[in-house]
């Protein structure tokens, strides 16, 4: 069982992520994780915090001369603009976002939701995910999330490997696959921005080298396509999850989604056993288990809530109309949710890899993939 | 804690579903229970089985006298069509199915994934969610789903009740809230059904009467959202789970999607207490909990598998290119997954219900409705 | 994830546990389930319900040519004396009971309470434990639990192998591992139950043939000590866990508890690598993992609760003294918890198996057991 | 729903304990956790590292102006003595430890599982438990822990409240209530410990003010006993747990064990509702319930498991004969056991507190355990 928590508020002292159940004996390496944390702060469209800090994550515990100890591990990422105990409450709850009905369900300050409820805590969850991805890089799987419509404007991705995705994620301003495009979208960012309004849109994660078989058909709630929707869905700001062609599907007829089943001796020894597929229309996953096939999942990111325009609101004592409380923000922070939802992708994808090749030590999770393999091709 | 597993294979003796964390106290019924299952099997472009077998439910334990005990409740559908002992194993997996994949994964017969993966589960799904439908009930929260789109055709829902909507859903053929759209939808399954294919389509499920809190912003497993989208996404055939406007949010600008917060007075004794929004884009879900609105969720259902005209496959022992098998089956179930669809929604709505109000006994839950929606009032 | 839950009341229509995360392609017979319910059922002490009813367990689901399909596994245990809707409430709470408590707790009836408490549940955690003893028996570990005292009366293990003490165990009326003993037992209650009183007693579980590493260290909720003791503890009337030398352990020094590690080449080949010990005090768990030596648990059990001379209590509505309420009883049903702690604590050694190896299909977790003892021995 | 894991090594950076599902709301003070995390590190008969740190702790989350957010608590203890990255792999496995199991489980070193496995993690432990007593003290609810055998010698509790149990307590140097036994114990410790030998002991934990129905009898997972048993069981070094009489109740008639049921008008307005018990053999738990009266629970710990004097091992290379290895260590650890129980208890109490009056806010749990008393009451 793989799994983790977070702690942490905004502006609070630090924050945390505890990922339990991580095997052994892997080499763990804080770099790509601080990459990830980077990219996240990234994007074109960011507001003043994220000049402010650049997040560095220490990995606290569940380690030992480089390598992991099969003990937790605790991730933590330092808030420099820690305030919180200088900071009051807010009086005209914002649209969009969690402040009235926290302060309803829990008979107390805004302040103590926003600041929980804030996207700032998706940095540890890239963190736990980003070393999840350290695990699935050891059996070659590779998790890459970027931007592929923007404020309506559409940029469709290309065909390629999950390698070269990343590189041209990583050439793009916007973290789109076509770096092209990116002036165009800075320019709409920057229009919208001016108008004191926000915007949001939709980012792809693909996740190659995966196996047959990871989660199950039996149980509703072990079921992969489900963890994933929980996983994304739980992003703060995701209004929609799509696997595969998704909403497209239901459009479709039949013999146009679902995808042929063909064999091809040279490819046995892959991840996919021979077993291909001329459209990947399922996304990688049917009956709720990866089917060799590439994973592919999309999220729906709506327009950041914060706006420099506030939004009509009311006075929460008075009961009087007024305009919405404005903290510093974004214009669009859509970039970063490419990289939040390739993170919390890789990690659901690291739990049922462990589900399905154990936990105890990387060295015998290996072996037990190759024994897999092996058994697998001999039906 | 409220929660419930199923068990049964599709042509095996029986399905189950237990549910444990049930309150006490509440009288339950078996016949809206049925009615549900009967709408399950129903829709127009049902294929025999549905005609062979009317389900309907046994509630086996967890009630006494009517009510209910606070034990965990066994509701059983008895499989009229058990044959699985007869049944030999397929050879040829049907692309878009579980089969491929899981005889792999289980290194074993493409039957024995078959049976589970099958939607014929939902029906004890059904009945769990129908069952947890008789709970909101007694808070006077209602959740109807409904047919919106099918093969591509639009049949935009319209504004009412829900109440007005089931009246509407249950008059019509397809399950949509416009029968004057059936003989068009009707025509089109026909027309794609002689041509061996099959359809899916969109549903929509709105729950009324919610009141402010249920899920939380703490932690992302706990996050109400998250749940939903995990429950909808994990049922056979569906690929795209949105909340609210959705996909539609990624598209507009923050001022044309969050909604405004104004106050009435009158409204004050209401589970909303008095806070209104003219939109409701959020679809009543802010920061992972409900906010006063009506939750609207949605889900892409791909059109069904197993095609009378079957698609490209191989034979598993020879590798050598042959059609996948055909199993008596459908044209389109959308119909019965808006129901599935609506049903798999109220539990998680109910999960929530009790994890904020307890699941002690009725008459407490209630007691402490009252008082929340009182404490809440007087801040 | 092996897991499992109960549902059925003491006089409704039927008990049911389902299981689910049981792996694919284990060949399952009811026949030593059926014994297993059998000897729950026996022992001496037991009063008039033994008698009308024989426990018989149906395998409603994850079955399939008598093979598990790695689907939800659903046991049933039908009561014959099915008679819940004609019975009436109690009026004066049994003390030991969960009458008192219960009615408050659920501010319902006594009955809605007393028939979920029951111990007849016990009959599917034992259907479900020996279903689990199928799948350990798959790996050449043996479970056997036996009476070690009983009423005051100490009846010392032996020494021998775990198929040696079944035969021991099912030669003695009492469930002991002395036969010779019986008489003098059979007096006690014979005696007791004449004044109307009841007895309880010490059983001892023994698990052979278990690996290293079953369990883990790394977090409290996932060592092996302790859900032993959640398992145990959570049976009918058990009062006190302990495992290897328990209680004894607190009170000797440390140089007389802890096992010696030596080394025996010859047993290299066998479970435990030839890592021998010349005690087992620690009652084969260290740091909440098993450790190649048979584990030894025991549990404490209460007497019955319910007395024919009844003890003192009050009528609920009038709040006067007045005897409890007498439903027919045992005397003594030690022996019976012999045969409930050895199936629940074979369930969870189960649990953690299938967490160690894998839960897919029995044949490749045979082939890991293989793997991980060649690899650990090559160290 | 109230859970909490634990992070960090022996010699590691710092410990850490994640609390979520804490109530919003409650006023918070570090004082208390670190007058518990210094009472864990004393009693006579410790070692050097003790007198080496200080324990202190520090809350990184949830929490704003010292009060309770409803979001995750993080609590820090630091450890002062961190050196893991300079120390070295062991190469004979000390009995009583993970060391053998460990390094064979997770092939690898020894070292890594001996950080993780020590009982320096009770620290963490001792602070979540510590925060959870903070709440049940707003219900007036309070626990306390004592020694009531060392070594063999029985210190027998005495009559009286939690608060006069606890002076008695911090008033003994080995945490018993009689501090005039303690020349006598430190003496027996300073014998022992001359020899290079180690001394366990029972400790006991009562809790008082509790109210009816905390747990549940209806699901084995669910039981309050068992959760109890689980969370005892699974602190470093214990072997036994046991609730009211325990062990005791196996050896006595049942009509001298089950606590009579009487009914005190005077007391009606307290937890147990005016129902009173002469006795209270069931260590306030019936049927997996509390049941009004002080919960009493017990736990057995083995003697410390690294002796000065080295028990005989195995070199894990050369598998020839050798001595375990010795690392720094203490004589007698039951005193800190006392609190660790104490603390462990007390979090698995507000556990089921916070299941039966939520979690949202501790106003709200105050009206509600009003709102329950009252209903109760009127039944």
């Amino acid at each position: 069982m793989l799994r983790y928590w977070t702690a942490g508020e905004s502006h609070g002292k630090t924050l945390l992520a505890v990922v339990d159940g991580f095997p052994a004996g892997l080499e763990l390496q804080t770099a790509p994780i601080d990459r990830d944390l980077k990219l996240r702060q990234g994007g074109y469209g960011r507001g003043g915090r994220q000049r402010i800090e650049t997040d560095r994550v220490e990995i606290l515990s569940g380690i030992w001369k480089d390598k992991s100890l099969g003990s937790p591990i605790a991730l933590q990422v330092i808030n420099r603009d820690y305030k919180l105990e200088r900071l009051e409450d807010l009086q005209r709850p914002r649209p969009g976002h969690g402040d009235l009905t926290g302060s309803i369900k829990f008979l107390g300050p805004i302040r103590s939701v926003l600041e929980r409820a804030s996207a700032r805590e998706t940095a540890v969850r890239v963190a736990a995910g980003s070393l999840a991805k350290q695990l699935l890089a050891a059996f070659d799987i590779q998790a890459v999330g970027y931007v592929i419509e923007l404020g309506g404007v559409a940029i469709p991705p290309v065909p390629g490997t999950a390698l070269e995705h990343r590189e041209l994620r990583d050439n793009s301003a916007i973290y789109s696959l076509d770096a092209s495009r990116d002036d165009e979208i800075k320019a709409l960012i920057d229009e919208v921005g001016k108008e004191g309004d926000t915007l949001g849109g939709i980012v792809e994660v693909r996740v190659e080298g995966l196996p047959f078989g990871l989660g199950t058909h039996a149980q509703w709630d072990r079921k992969l396509d489900g963890r994933l929707a929980q996983a994304v869905m739980a992003v703060q700001a995701i209004k929609g999850v799509e696997i595969g062609l998704g909403f497209e599907a239901a459009r479709r007829r039949g013999s146009q989604v679902h995808d042929p089943i063909q064999f091809d001796e040279q490819q046995a020894d892959s991840p996919n056993l021979g077993y291909i597929r001329p459209t990947n229309n399922a996304g990688g996953l049917e009956a709720g288990m990866t089917n060799g096939q590439p994973l592919v999942i999309r999220a729906a990111k709506k327009p950041i809530s914060t706006l420099a325009k506030p939004l009509e609101s009311i006075n929460m004592e008075t009961k009087e109309p007024e305009s919405a409380e404005y903290e510093r923000s974004d214009v669009c922070a859509l970039s970063a949710a490419a990289i939040i939802v390739e993170n919390v992708v890789a990690f659901e994808v690291a739990r049922a890899l462990v589900e399905k090749f154990g936990n105890d030590s990387i060295e015998e999770m290996k072996a037990r993939w190759e024994l897999f393999q092996k058994m697998a091709r001999k039906r």
